[in-house]
């Protein structure tokens, strides 16, 4: 284990019925009197409940609504969010959806506290570190992303087909409201990116090269095992509230960043998702799904330990032969993507040569190689993608 | 799972020499030009280096020092360090030492913030919710009790054969320093103990009647595995970093409170263990490794679905026999302590018949039944004692 140092101080505030807990939450975490800005997405939270929920338990609050943050939050919406956070003095910010809906807040907490006249330059091209925001909460509504208890933030500006991170202790949500209740009416397609996304998200902390840390390796292993013996239960009924709440729990726990504490971290299934989603608007949890497999074949050799590794403890995949075994372990891991109904071919997502070689452009014209061993570059990238599906 | 709120707001500060960052973190945690009062036990910390790191490092600082906090930290002695600060306006607290340390730190900022006359009767006999205390933080230096990320706190009074635990938000270290290389010289009878609790510390939050929260039990078997593969490491090269510092995480990590959300919890073990450690002296994590198998026999009805699912997924038992593989696995479990170097019997321990009635007797006359399914009471008490080794 490397030396490190961790702090998590999101209140996490789980179950059923618990947003009518708003009131109180806001007392402990948001100024006296407070001035919220609720944002939010397309609308789901008008049909999954979570709207109504928050209007009764903010009667009485002086509250400003803010929707239509995309899937992949644009820079240019949250912009316009930024505007009224100033022109009306909002001092406290309530996200109520998915990861978008809350990663475009957190973008929108910062923005609204810096002098910059261009945040997309500065906090996300420039990674200039951002040391103060409007304190944020969330009510969140899609197991995926886990940024309901991490201060990431991924935003995108189509305009010049780029989606980028930033991170900072400034954004965590002072309290998450992760009432499972609210995904019942999930469509499928978003259940199943979910929890692709929370099986990559492990992959990005645990399958690199090796490491001497028990620990974490067995806590990212006791993530994918409940994941993959979980997930059949919201396919089979979607109102299982345990079954949704066991997903949801999983979701949250994998990127609190227990996992990476004093080991290294890969990163470049997403960095490389992430460039297949500007470049094409795949899904973010298909996205990955389609890289990974040919992430592993490209890095078998740095890699092969601990995919044997996956393979054996989560999958259950005996034998000697080393190469058997990762062999197997892609496939398997393939065949697990593949039961969520997610068939991730570069065919059926439209990563055609030129998509592969503006990705690889891209990625290598930052001029920094990504992976655990910081050696994948441009290269690598099209290998990589050539070796997908 | 069921709903719950969980927040820890405790900075961990991991690592080789992180000692030399007080400082900064005093900076950002401790009131101005604090008033310090440096606490620690028997002087192992003037041993392992960590009392001459502290001293380096705060250098300049106003630091009052209170030594001499037992093993089972007496009330008696805390209070004279509560008219200490008390007295010298002292306004932060740094624990240096073992879980003893930091839990008697934790009391005395509790009763040096409290009006009451008799902080024993009200903070520990009557659990009168403790609001306020005194900021404190710890390097801590012994893997066990998990102290250093929790609110818990245990105090013993020997003029009345008592060991009792509080918990609070406000006792929660604000940073806590986790440096393995203070744990190079460790007695081996320590280091055993501190695996034991950490053992211990995920049953009670794990191997009880059966629940629907499939990453919790996993999240549990990791750290059992992971503590079970580890522990000879640390026997074999009492200097590996590397082996110590691994296990210096999972004592943490156990006790955090990650293990229990939306679940059930037993601490039946402990309570039982406290009276033993009361009544006879036997060290904590000895009387863990004593009632353990005395529990698991008297409670195998219901705890025997958990006891199999760990002789299963830690152990590697298998077998179609249930009764079977709840009996290997007590036997497993027994052989681990023993490997540790842990013989746990009653006569070994003087535990006797008197001594038994004594303890149920104690735990019998507070009127609550102890255990996940508060069934245990007195009668139950002297059948697990008997069923002891």
């Amino acid at each position: 284990m490397e030396n490190f140092r961790y702090q998590n101080t999101t209140e996490v505030v789980f179950g059923k019925g618990q947003t009518a807990l708003l009131p109180q939450l806001l007392k402990e975490y948001a100024p006296a009197n407070p001035k919220i800005l609720l944002t939010y997405g397309g609308g789901s939270i008008k049909s999954n409940g979570a709207y109504d929920q928050i209007k009764t338990a903010l009667a009485g609050f002086d509250l400003l609504e803010f929707g239509g943050i995309e899937p992949n939050p644009q820079y240019s919406t949250l912009m316009k969010a930024v505007d009224i956070v100033k022109a009306e003095g909002v001092n406290f910010l309530l996200a109520a959806g998915g990861g978008s809906t809350l990663d475009g807040t957190k973008f929108i907490a910062a923005a609204a506290k810096t002098d910059s006249a261009d945040p997309w330059d500065t906090i996300l091209e420039k990674q200039t570190p951002v040391t103060d925001a409007v304190p944020l909460a969330d009510v969140i509504t899609l197991p995926a992303t886990g940024s309901e208890t991490n201060g990431f933030s991924v935003i995108s500006k189509k305009e010049e087909t780029k989606k980028l991170a930033f991170w900072s202790k400034a954004v965590f949500p002072k309290f998450s409201i992760i009432d499972p209740s609210f995904t019942f009416t999930l469509p499928e397609r978003q259940t199943a990116n979910g929890i692709a996304d929370t099986f990559v998200h492990v992959v990005e902390q645990y399958v690199t090269h090796p490491q001497d840390c028990p620990l974490q390796d067995r806590q990212a292993e006791a993530i994918l095992l409940a994941l993959v013996n979980t997930a059949p239960r919201v396919f089979a009924n979607p109102n299982d509230y345990q079954a949704r709440a066991n997903i949801f729990w999983m979701a949250t726990q994998a990127l609190n960043g227990w996992l990476n504490v004093g080991t290294v971290q890969c990163w470049a299934i997403h960095a490389i998702g992430h460039e297949l989603t500007a470049q094409v608007g795949v899904d973010h949890g298909r996205s990955l799904a389609l890289v990974l497999p040919g992430m592993w074949r490209q890095q078998r050799k740095e890699k092969g330990e601990k995919i044997a590794q996956l393979g054996r403890r989560v999958f259950g995949i005996s034998g000697d032969n080393q190469d058997e075994v990762i062999d197997k372990t892609i496939a398997r891991t393939i065949s697990f993507f593949q039961s969520l109904g997610i068939h991730a071919t570069r065919q059926r997502y439209g990563v055609s040569d030129a998509v592969i070689s503006a990705v690889a452009e891209m990625i290598g014209s930052r001029g920094v190689k990504i992976g655990d061993r910081a050696n994948i570059g441009k290269q690598e990238i099209i290998e990589i993608l050539n070796l997908c599906d």
